[in-house]
């Protein structure tokens, strides 16, 4: 099937993704005095002595924004705000689906960091969590670390945080596999945008010991000074080798490539050099960092992509419903490493004993993956104490 | 039954009066592929060469927000952001239930104009229409007006215009019960908020000749050096006799009385010196200017409430649904004074043979009201060259 010629048949046809409906009657004199004029007030003067009970009166608990600016939409870089709409849409589809959680898409017409934070700290009041979308490095990483701050609400910014921890669950099931332990692990991650400076976070965090993140220019070393403040700040955390140069030094005996980056960057000659049964993560979408059966050829163990044609799918989508859900579900502060760690080995010990390297994750539409992220999500939210019920 | 304890109730185990909905199956690898990556990517691109196709390819063609500050929500005035949803809910449910428009709340935590106003403008990519709600005046007169000159898509204030658009319907049946012609009636409007100010000028521009504003102060007198900017210049049209004084005096001699104020300021007297076959509409809620019966009593010959437990309830839920839907349906740039008034004299029409003194408007719940409403205002749209198709 052309995807992309139906894609856009379908698109034309759907005309929208997702729709809101009314859960309540509206067919009579008695239904409108209770869901609306006069019974209504009461409610509302309930909620103006205690704000927090907006919380348990209206859709507020389950309600999520997916909230973009255009500039980084798939692989396609900056396309502008309404352009993103239906990556945004998709991405409700699939909350609802798979975490049964209401999001809308909310695109913002600005680049300005003040401007989308003011935005969306204004409309926090109608909202259970905020659920940040291919906004553009570096300023992704200030405009979520801000939020995060400043709101009351849980935030979350999918391309940083739900690339890593699907990441993160896709290696917890490789080193399985291949009998290596992740403190042992020498990982290099190619791309140091969103995905890539979270990935490389989370994989310390992890007990990875040795990492080495490459962006465009090569590895990146601390102190240089081409470098931006988050590139600075991931500097000082990674290539404790002191390794300079591009992505072939980065990979030579490396046990794990994750690439976040672009299409046919990674040469046989990279993988070749690898450790012995090397793992390789090619997330570039939808041409990868290298073809599937070149990296097999010349000797990686275990392949992941970031496209749905082959097995071992890193996608992000095992990731979000679930996790919203069970931030949701005790009303989260914050959804932090430990709730974000639960989601990744719930995701990695749903493939149970279909384990094997042509599977090492569960796939988007198993409901079991998003319910074991919601309920470890939700357990560590508690363990943490960021959980509000 | 006591509405406000047992909607409450309902509030508490509703959970929320909307939810969101996929229209899509995400449940195999071919249904993520065309309704998510990679196939996604397809319209993201159509919509940036041409943001126009946003309307065709997402929701964005029939998706609204309700937009409040939470400052004038009900007769409860300014309780703020969170406290306001329960009203922008039931809105939303009853946009979809009669108009079929996916509408969602968005409370603004802010009482400034320029960060309501910068808020909805950066928003607007995600929305084919804006309803502003329960937003105090003599703000809400400026919010409006920049938005109507600076965005893309409709924007209306609900509890300025609907209200005056129900007003307007009212109005055209009651004075066909009475025998009057609408350009010889003195009209008196006690309330100069967002509703008063809307109806004196929508009544003139129906045809009203003589039409005196009263405020809390009285008769609203151009020239008085107390009044805000907004109230000056509804001065300039409003009391062509000059009349100096309070409420008395402008009920003095009218046909009509129409109050968006305060409960019990209208006395029986007052009544009594209006002309023959006074149409008496009382609009404070819960408790209206004068007690119905008072007003029969005192010679009025039809009376209409806010109160949906009595006849002829003034309520502007028979106006947004429809009214969007019409916008919404031929991709409208503005909502204009011709949609609005296609739309009163659609909803006075509906009442048809059943017109009587207790029946002068439509049930909300009568579908073949807001059917009639959405057919004149797409009529009355592409008449006057709004409509985009």
């Amino acid at each position: 099937m052309n995807y992309s010629e139906e894609s856009l048949k379908k698109h034309a046809e759907w005309r929208g993704k997702i729709e809101v409906i009314s859960r309540v009657s509206v067919n009579s004199r008695e239904d409108l005095s209770l869901a609306y004029t006069p019974g209504v007030a009461r409610p509302c003067k309930e909620i103006q002595k205690n704000p927090e009970l907006s919380f348990s009166l209206t859709r507020r608990w389950n309600t999520v924004p997916v909230v973009t600016d255009g500039t980084a939409v798939l692989g396609l870089g900056d396309i502008g705000p309404e352009a993103g709409m239906p990556v945004m849409e998709g991405k409700c589809a699939l909350f609802k689906s798979f975490g049964n959680v209401d999001a809308i898409p909310l695109c913002i017409r600005s680049k300005d960091v003040d401007q989308i934070v003011e935005t969306i700290k204004l409309l926090q009041g109608s909202f259970g969590g905020i659920n940040l979308e291919d906004i553009s490095a570096p300023r992704c990483f200030e405009i979520e670390q801000r939020l995060k701050k400043e709101l009351e609400i849980p935030v979350f910014h999918d391309d940083q945080h739900g690339t890593a921890v699907v990441s993160a669950a896709a290696l917890i099931n490789a080193t399985k596999l291949v009998g290596k332990k992740i403190e042992d692990l020498r990982v290099a991650v190619n791309g140091a945008g969103a995905a890539g400076v979270a990935i490389a976070k989370f994989f310390l965090q992890l007990g990875v010991s040795d990492l080495v993140l490459c962006d465009s220019k090569g590895i990146i070393c601390e102190g240089d000074p081409r470098l931006n403040a988050p590139k600075q700040e991931v500097a000082k955390l990674t290539n404790k080798r002191k390794l300079t140069g591009k992505l072939d030094v980065a990979m030579k005996d490396a046990d794990v490539f994750v690439g976040v980056s672009v299409a046919n960057c990674v040469t046989k000659e990279m993988i070749q050099s690898m450790n012995k049964d090397a793992i390789v993560f090619t997330c570039a979408n939808p041409v990868p960092e290298i073809p599937r059966q070149d990296a097999f050829d010349a000797g990686a163990a275990i392949v992941g992509t970031g496209s749905s044609e082959n097995p071992n799918q890193i996608n992000n989508v095992l990731v979000f419903p679930g996790l919203f859900r069970g931030a949701l579900d005790v009303r989260a502060r914050d959804i932090n490493f430990d709730m974000m760690l639960g989601a990744a080995k719930a995701i990695a010990a749903t493939v149970g004993d279909e384990l094997c390297p042509e599977k090492i994750l569960p796939f988007a539409w198993e409901m079991k993956s998003h319910e074991a992220v919601a309920k470890a999500v939700a357990e560590e939210a508690i363990r943490t104490g960021v959980a509000r019920v």
